[in-house]
Formats: structure tokens, sequence, C-alpha cells
């Protein structure tokens, strides 16, 4: 997946504050193992949608199911990076490129994000991805 | 995946036109192997997010996928159910369920469609997708 045609018309402000909470997720919930650090990652009643799992709603279950996931893969990062950005009303509709390092290998994922604002951060409410293999 | 609290705030009008396009999918394009079709259901930008394969852009490269796709399963209907639809701008973040049927088989799919107005019609502009298993 080549980030080439980018149809970005989200700001550059807006665009920081989505990779600053990309960086928590890689550093302190894939990093350090902090999965209370989702609750500033995830908003209140996200939805994901894992592959291989059902859909799973809400923060506390949301946190559930990555505790288990990065134990079983053995993930210690996950470099996050936005491929296409468009606002969507007062929300942000990401197509993203995840490269998650487990186990000495690299999964690389491709991902869906419904961005919106909660407590003036950008957290995910709707997050889905798969694989290209 | 339990279509149970649904946060649709899309009027019935937008939510018929979307089965309208979803029955297209179905009917025309699995039903009939009518890959033109595809002109009515995605985007002239569309772009798909297939498990095991990379990101497809533009409707020419999703028929060709389609095209592929549809007779490696051999799939023969593929039923489209909105499990929540939100309005997001002027277009419609929706999560649905696709129950499609190959072979004497059903295969259960969950997806994430970003839907939008072209000519007057709704049409996907970007779908992902994955399995439960």
């Amino acid at each position: 997946m080549q980030p080439a045609e980018r149809r970005t018309n989200v700001s550059e402000a807006v665009l920081a504050a989505m990779r600053q909470t990309n960086a928590l997720f890689d550093s302190e919930v894939v990093g350090k193992k902090n999965i209370e650090a989702l609750d500033r990652v995830y908003t209140a009643n996200a939805r994901i949608l894992p592959p291989g799992a059902p859909m799973v709603e809400g923060r506390p279950a949301i946190k559930a199911f990555w505790k288990q996931a990065i134990a079983a893969m053995g993930a210690t990062s996950a470099k996050l990076a936005t491929v296409n950005a468009e606002s969507a009303g007062e929300g942000v509709v990401e197509i993203g490129r995840a490269d998650i390092l487990a186990g000495g290998q690299t999964v690389t994922v491709k991902y869906v994000v419904h961005w919106k604002q909660e407590d003036g951060a950008w957290k995910w409410d709707l997050d889905i991805w798969n694989l290209n293999e």
C-alpha cells in the first residue's frame, strides 16, 4: 500500500493530535503494556472490528481485547502511519498502516479509523483492520 | 455480531437508498456477474481494503478485484445488512454484516463502509472488511 494519493483535507493541527494518539498506542499500550492508556486512545463508546473475532463494543471490552491480543502476539511496538485522512462532519475518516513488531517479525496491517473528539482529544471511535497476506 | 445498539442518525430515505445500492451488489454483481453494475455501487475514486490483499484504488481496479474474487469464491449471493449507520458530514459511516453464499456455504463478513453521494446515488467510497473466524 503506497501512501501515494493523499486526499487529506484535515488541518495540520488535527493530524498532529492524531499522531499523538497513535504514539500513545505504540509507546504506552503496546510498548509498556499500560492498557489503561486506552482511555486516551478510544472513545468511551468505541467499537473495534478485529479480524478473527466478532465486533467488540465499549472501552472496557476493548481493553480486555487488547490486553489479550498484545500478550498473544508478543507485540512490542506498533508504528501507525496515516495514508489518507478526510474530514467527515465533526470527525475524520482515516486510512492507515500499522507495522507491528512481534517476536522479531514485523506484521503489516491496514486499517480504517473513524476519529472523534472526546474530552478535547482526538480518539478512535471505530477501528477495523486486516492483513495484506 | 448483534445488531443491538444502533446509533443511527441517518434518515430513512438515505437508509433506503443505501439498501438499494446493497441490493445491486447482491443481485447484479454477485448474482448475475454483471461487474459493470459496480459503477452504481462504488464512487469513481473509491478504495477497498480487502483482507489478504493490498488496498485497491479506483473503480476499474475494484472491478478487476471483484471479478476475480467472486469467481475464485464461487459466490452466488451477498446479503448485506446495516448494523449501524452514522451521519458524518456529507457522508455516512456504516458498520455492516454480509452473508455471502459460496459453494453451498455461508461466509459471514463484517465491514465498514464510508458512503458518499455521487450522481444522485449513495455509493461506497471506502470499503474494508474482515471475517470473524
